[in-house]
């Protein structure tokens, strides 16, 4: 940390900040410029944070100037991470695709959207069980019913399952049927589900909040690796800006900067950031453009009828495309497409 | 509901959604207009919801025209609501102040900090036991001895308690020590808390999501109203924008703007939107002056050693200004200051 | 300013830096942590500004310590300033209120509104001649006849002018009519126009930019002080945000913010900030109540045939209230409201 | 237009806002539903704008259903517009490259900056004489000497030049000197500049301004089509966001939705929008796989010495990778990579 003291600070403040550090057993180097003095200070960051430095007489300004977490770090694991679910890798050397309705329905809306994504070269299967909707009256998804429905459909297809959990409290449930586990946008800072999750042993799908700073996503999954796990894919789907035109403002550039500070896979979100099915591709070929370890799609057999977000799904028509861009992108950047698991391999995992 | 028909739309695309429409159960008035038609939707707009209306063939816009929440609008009940938290109103008649430590840190920290709000015009004493941070290596609260130490002071002073709440599993915990339970700014979409605190029978502080439309707000209020609670209490807190001066930037507009679209009270949080101590009073001053029913603000005994937000809190000697400025503004918009209540009052409540 | 290392520097990587500081002519002081090294500068900023530090081997960041502007810094002077306009003062120990229509549109309508204003307690007339509009098919003013029609409302009504100007070329014809210019939202960061009223001899309205941070607005206010001119008053009108209940949202704390960091004026615009009539009173109440040096209001004789934003102008059956706010508001703060001049002393000066 | 009456609205008010319609031209058609009466109109839109319907009696929300510029929309002309720059096309059908110096500096740092242009594969080059700086104390650029420097180095390079232009007056000379006029993102709403550019019979690239939505820009690019030059590029070069990781957040759906809505080409500036040097090949690769019609990119031969954004420039190592990625990506679009000239044709243009 710096701390830049004011102008007008005195000699005797610069005096009793120095002794405030040295109290909680950091060190304090003076630099004393023309108009401002500077402090450095070396120690145990967290030991400072207490001081309440900022409030100390003749203190201008307290500057951070490491990062505030560490597990998740690439200063402290320099090799991006490669995370492994039901047999099926995300990380530096592939680019995986998971594809699948943006709700469960019915059995046979789920195996069709399964077959869709498979056909289209996905190897994870997503869908939602339980969905977080902003209105109380909208459709809350099928509960467990719909785990049940993911998990018959994964031995079928083959393709291990990433899907939601909303609450600390069903998050032993979900795990009974579940490969990964996802927290969604509005509950990226949900502490307590962050802390659950961070102990349930499984993999976990992190979506950046889409009102959050690249900090705050990795102060995130800081949370869920304090608990041990490490297993951790970070997503980015988009955050909130002045822009109308799309739900969302798919945030791009956040890929590269998440894995210059974060050993963790990054992926991409193309359907929820934009929230139109016109911009699922385009923006499917720049995630991979960019170099992200993978992208979660929404396909539905047909998006007309779907229970939520129909207008942002792919359907049949767009599946030529999507498998043109999955079969042809990701050498490109020196990658390999991660191949689909063969159902029994998936079915006795 | 108006449906703005594409340019290209042909009549049979036209014919198409009237008629998915009236198979909803609803009413279609076609409007033909030179360059395109637009279909205004007559019935029940959340069957509307499902039928992915955006995504039918010629249709280029879908358009909502009623509010989306019933219960908290003020289409559903004129009159604006009065709250009472353990003998104190809440509501369009007075101007009610809400004070106390960021964090319960000791006994002796949270009485003298209840002392001040009482001195400074607080009808309500704020603290907090469960601390949502962050970092997960910064101070989470003191948990259950922090509600008790609450609960102490509380009957120490008369002051009625609000503290938050961070997970649906302690709600049955901070219902047994408080007379209010506030969900934070990060959990204002964390849809199982909403309907845990909607179900506890307890009045409750909702904060803005710093990164939430009002209407989401309003929503977010809805879910807790559909449990059977309207004793809700909405609490503008500071949004996020591009603005790095302050921590937030307070919407000081969102009050006359919900007060409007919704009959609960309003009140505002100068501490925490601005993060800077040196805002608390003009904030307060806005506040009031803007018409909000009260304030919430920090205040501790010694802020240089607070263990959370110490940058912010009012200190002994911020006071009296604080003092006339409730013993002014209120009765400039017509308002009384809310008196608080006696000690034995509240604790025989 | 203050150079972080990466973690990875090497004592070369130090050393270069420092080697390259002083070939500038600044001074380096080096502190040496456990994970990293910060080398506080000292010196002329512009200069290191060019050395392109961040690229240099071994830089992880650097941070600025000081504001980068000077003439408008309460640091280069440190009493707050007063602003003088056709015998009206903008300044700390008053609230000054500026009211007139949006536009001009005819000669009556403008006289109307004036007079509407000075019966409300405004001391300053505004009126659009020159109106910037995002359409080029809107109404873009009256342009010259605009000016001649405020300027003989001035000598009518005895209220000195502020009016906009949008291109350099303009300057000198404005001047000729109007007692202050005003540099509207969408020009605050076109430096030809700022260099251009700084050279000017008129005092300055210079609105926030509605996408600017208040470094950026001090910064374009030092563009213009830079010619000679210090007669600036700050407006903050409102900044884009996510929210749409409001046209933008008014960033209140801007005020104290700015304030505290320029000796400048600071008024608060409540009309185009929100862009709806229901929240100019509230607004102004905040705005008067959180400090600022004063208002400036839309006022129109007949809001619904406004040419340009009606919907947020004051009609007649708003002055009452709007009087009651300027009568007895500025008092609280220990300011008088200013006194309009009287018509002769404004025609003569 | 649609307007949604108030749920309290009359029968009186209903026809009274037919009658205003009909009285300025239009036609409504009236859909009266359970809980509120929908008013669609038909009609002259400009002229419905001055009725101030929002403000009527009983209207609670007014709806635009059409899109407000009309030039550069796709509904006037369908086919996406191909654009010619001294003999090198922009359009749906290749990516253009334009590469070159931030900051027009010296004779010899121009022409090897854009011999590295050349080498990388780009048809056009880029570089400032006129530049835009938030600070007064900023290098505000050579000015005439930069721009018959640009001049200079595009007779020997045989790659046209887009410069920017800051201010009316400088239009003409700018022309003298370049192939391409540059509107900066700080200049997208000048409206004066807009209509000069607009009026010189130049190819135009609008920058979008860093805080405009879509719409907007689009109505800036309307204003300079409506002086009768359609020779119009849009260049999305990042909005401004809570985010600050990256200087601007890349918002790289606007260029799909861009290319939607309007039919001039849109390319993409991967450098100023993240502002930092490692981020410009990742965006570059994104924008090409996106759609986008070319990139815009900063190259100089010693970024440590530029005397502007050198953070963000690419120097010589970079540009292996960047030619490898011209040279392999736009066939993936089924696009070419544009040629650059030979100089003497560029020469004798």
């Amino acid at each position: 940390m710096v701390i830049v003291m004011a102008p007008e600070a005195t000699q005797g403040d610069i005096e009793a900040v120095v002794e405030l550090v040295r109290s909680a057993g950091g060190e304090a180097f003076v630099s004393r410029g023309v108009h401002r003095t500077i402090i450095g200070l070396v120690g145990d960051i967290d030991q400072f944070g207490a001081l309440n430095l900022r409030s100390r007489k003749g203190v201008g300004d307290v500057m951070r100037v490491s990062v505030p977490y560490k597990l998740v770090s690439r200063e402290h694991h320099r090799q991006r991470s490669e995370i492994w679910v039901g047999g099926v890798p995300i990380g530096p050397a592939t680019v995986t695709v998971i594809a699948g309705p943006c709700t469960v329905e019915t059995p046979e809306q789920t195996l069709a959207a399964a077959q869709m994504a498979r056909r289209a070269g996905a190897a994870m299967l997503r869908g939602g069980a339980f969905k977080p909707r902003t209105s109380p009256y909208a459709f809350q998804g099928l509960g467990e019913v719909g785990l049940k429905i993911l998990s018959e459909v994964r031995d079928e297809v083959g393709l291990p399952v990433v899907t939601e959990v909303v609450d600390p409290a069903s998050v032993d449930l979900v795990c009974a049927h579940a490969d990964m586990l996802q927290v969604g946008t509005r509950n990226m800072q949900n502490f307590a589900l962050l802390q659950a999750v961070g102990s349930a042993g499984k993999p976990v799908l992190l979506k950046r909040g889409m009102n959050s700073t690249i900090e705050e996503w990795l102060m995130a999954a800081e949370y869920i690796a304090q608990r041990g796990n490490l297993d951790i894919v970070l997503c980015e789907r988009g955050i909130r800006t002045f822009e109308t035109a799309t739900r969302n403002t798919l945030d791009i550039s956040a890929v590269p900067v998440a894995q210059r500070l974060s050993h963790l896979p990054v992926i991409v979100d193309p359907s929820h950031s934009g929230g139109r099915r016109d911009l699922v591709l385009p923006l499917t070929r720049a995630a991979i453009a960019v170099g992200a370890d993978g992208v979660i799609v929404d396909v539905h057999p047909d998006p007309a009828k779907a229970l939520c977000d129909g207008d942002q799904a792919l359907a049949e028509e767009d599946l030529t495309e999507l498998g043109a861009i999955t079969a042809t992108m990701p050498q490109l950047l020196g990658r390999a497409l991660t191949p689909a698991p063969q159902p029994a391999a998936a079915a006795s995992r």
